[in-house]
């Protein structure tokens, strides 16, 4: 037998469960799920030492294979880690149902009442790389939403997400609740990540979290609809207009209050009307805070300390502490750079101009547009989702960050008295 | 140079085109793209004898080519469909627009405001068979939600559809608005087709309209989303408590009103405990309006005139004047055989029962699930929307008719006084 078609049983196999789970699992009443999600909490602490130690060795495994010291990090557990990760469990169960929610139910003219009713997705394909946490994190946020999951992490995590996978399976059972709701693709195979992408019979969604590379190729071989982003190119455009305190304290946060995530910003645009003022000012204090400043050549002549942009700049995603500073002549100039270079995730205005601000907020497409505030609000917990198992930086779905929500779709509902159409 | 590289070619430069309108066409104001529709509904009314002679062509070669009465009959334009076409220009202009509206716009805890905008899609590709009427139906939904479209109607109405697309054109020139917003693929090779559907750089959502083998072929072979429906086998259940009178008027509403349409009813499911009474009066009436039925053996016991199921009839989406019947023992059992049967389009319970109707709306997961009413109520008209361009059974982004909401996105706003992550 190649390895190919034990790939495809594998996946047969945990789909043909995933969707009979998915049956029994949108049904749930939200209070044996919150009891699952409770009992999960308590399971991930009584098992504490069993999980350390089943991270244990994929740290020595990560280690010996040569993970970089930021990779390691991500994988760590620790004590604190996992009450983090049971709390996070108690904060989902703490979330209202979205399930079976009617809204909209109104009485149309031929007398039938037509509304909608929120329901679960499905089956959602989780595929992601080293933070163990995500395991529980996206399961439960499934699990809430009445959504079985089949959770593919990465092959360095696999003994810490086969501990606390089997938290929550078992915390499932003890509900009374499908544990195949729960599932994790118990190989690092990567044939697995080919067939579960391509299991459009039994996945609704697939929802990859992880490196730019990884996400990109899954996008293109999936067969299954994939909720994604791929990169955070975000900016934050200092108007005319703008309180330039203010605008210092937003640029230096949105860049430098954590520089490895994706809300975090890339690009300052200046209005040149303020240049002079604004850009030794606020140099100054993100090179205090310790970033490198890549700028135009007109802000290269405003202050000292900032090396010369290359056109690749304007398309980067650092993920570090390093940001591109660029002079425009106007509003115009404002929306057209970021129109030709934001990977649609967020922008932000900074200024006290009622119509700049207007028409920032109208006419530039990105996820989030924000006016006056740090990119770095663009998330599920700062936006009252709860919390969030992804990004969204395509249209169609949903868009930013994905909470219960974006886990769920509608149905009509139609209440009639037997009408006909005539 | 090959007929692919020229399809390639005729593809890049509409979706340019398109791209480029969309950009416009998104910030429009309403009251433009409200004259744009007005001034086109003049045109179509002025040019009727343009039009109708372009048809001309179309149905000589329609004939010529042997197709059938049926295709023939939705291929035919004269006056009474060009007005109605042109009402239903006037119709649309008359909507809400959506693009714009602000929802949800909340304080969170850390004293920015978080809402919703929405917005259009982008660029929208329709590819559709015969009926002419289409182009103008699906350019006028486009156009009020914003979105630029690429038009790939049948070869058999290629003359028609270029008289009403020139009509829409130049309405959008003459309303100040960009004409390429609407666009016709000016040509019959198939190969622009598979263009269109690979065109991720510029094109945001497929909607094919047509037979179920070039819905199937388009979302097999798409890069593009698709939003789509591809059968309608939908059911009528009438249970134990069902009001029959109400059950007869129903069952005979959703298969006879209109047989080739997809929310007609396939099958009709009857709870064994009413059986014996309402299987005959049933079969009466359906036959009395001239349906043939294909019965399980237990109904073929209680009434004259039904022919024997085969298995492959819980699975024919018949759009004929056909139906199949068959006697369920519970509600469980009636929702199993929708859950194994269903296309997920629309289904019907018939029952005075609250526990019943209540299951029903609940479990059985279809894109419209009614209580009390004719299955031909899921339509965008009768649910409120004002028109449709499609139906969805997918569960993504839209389930169920697709009017002019499911043509937009939203964004996220955020609204800040200088707030700054901590």
């Amino acid at each position: 037998m190649t390895t190919e078609t034990t790939a495809k049983d594998i996946m047969h196999s945990l789909g043909t469960q995933a969707k009979q789970a998915a049956a029994t699992l949108r049904m749930a009443d939200t209070r044996r799920k919150d009891t699952a999600l409770a009992l999960a909490a308590a399971l991930l602490r009584e098992q504490q030492d069993e999980i350390i130690a089943a991270n244990d060795l994929d740290m020595q495994a990560g280690k010996k294979s040569g993970l970089d010291a930021a990779m390691l990090d991500r994988l760590a557990l620790n004590d604190t880690r996992i009450e983090a990760m049971a709390e996070g469990l108690e904060q989902i169960a703490q979330l209202p149902d979205p399930v079976g929610e009617i809204s909209e139910l109104s009485y149309r003219p031929s007398g039938i009442q037509v509304g909608h009713m929120r329901v679960p997705l499905g089956v959602i394909g989780m595929i992601y790389e080293s933070r163990p946490n995500v395991t529980a994190d996206a399961a439960a946020l499934c699990l809430k939403s009445g959504n079985a999951v089949i959770l593919r992490g990465g092959s360095e995590a696999i003994h810490s997400n086969r501990a606390i996978a089997a938290c929550l399976r078992q915390a499932m059972r003890d509900a009374g609740l499908p544990q195949d709701a729960v599932q994790l693709v118990d190989s690092t195979d990567r044939a697995l990540v080919g067939e579960l992408i391509r299991a459009e019979a039994f996945v609704d969604v697939i929802i990859p979290r992880g490196g730019r590379s990884l996400i990109e190729r899954i996008a293109n071989e999936a067969r299954v609809p994939v909720i994604k982003h791929l990169d955070g190119i975000c900016h934050v455009y200092v108007d005319a207009a703008a309180d330039l305190d203010m605008a210092v304290n937003i640029a230096v946060n949105a860049k430098m209050h954590r520089t490895g995530v994706c809300n975090a910003m890339e690009t300052l645009l200046v209005h040149a009307a303020v240049a002079e003022v604004f850009v030794p000012q606020v140099v100054a204090a993100l090179t205090a805070a310790g970033a490198s400043i890549r700028g135009c050549p007109r802000s290269c002549a405003l202050a000292v300390g900032i090396e010369s942009a290359s056109d690749a700049d304007w398309d980067t995603e650092y993920l570090d502490a390093i940001l591109s500073l660029r002079i425009v002549d106007d509003l115009d100039a404002a929306i057209a750079h970021i129109a030709k270079h934001s990977s649609g995730h967020t922008e932000s205005i900074i200024s006290g101009d009622y119509a700049a601000g207007q028409r920032f907020l109208r006419e530039v497409d990105s996820a989030s547009v924000m006016w006056n505030a740090s990119t770095r609000f663009a998330d599920g917990f700062e936006y009252g989702l709860g919390a969030e198992i992804g990004i969204s930086t395509d249209r169609l779905h949903v868009r930013g960050p994905v909470g219960l929500l974006g886990l769920t779709t509608q149905k009509w509902i139609v209440l009639g008295h037997g009408e006909i159409r005539t």
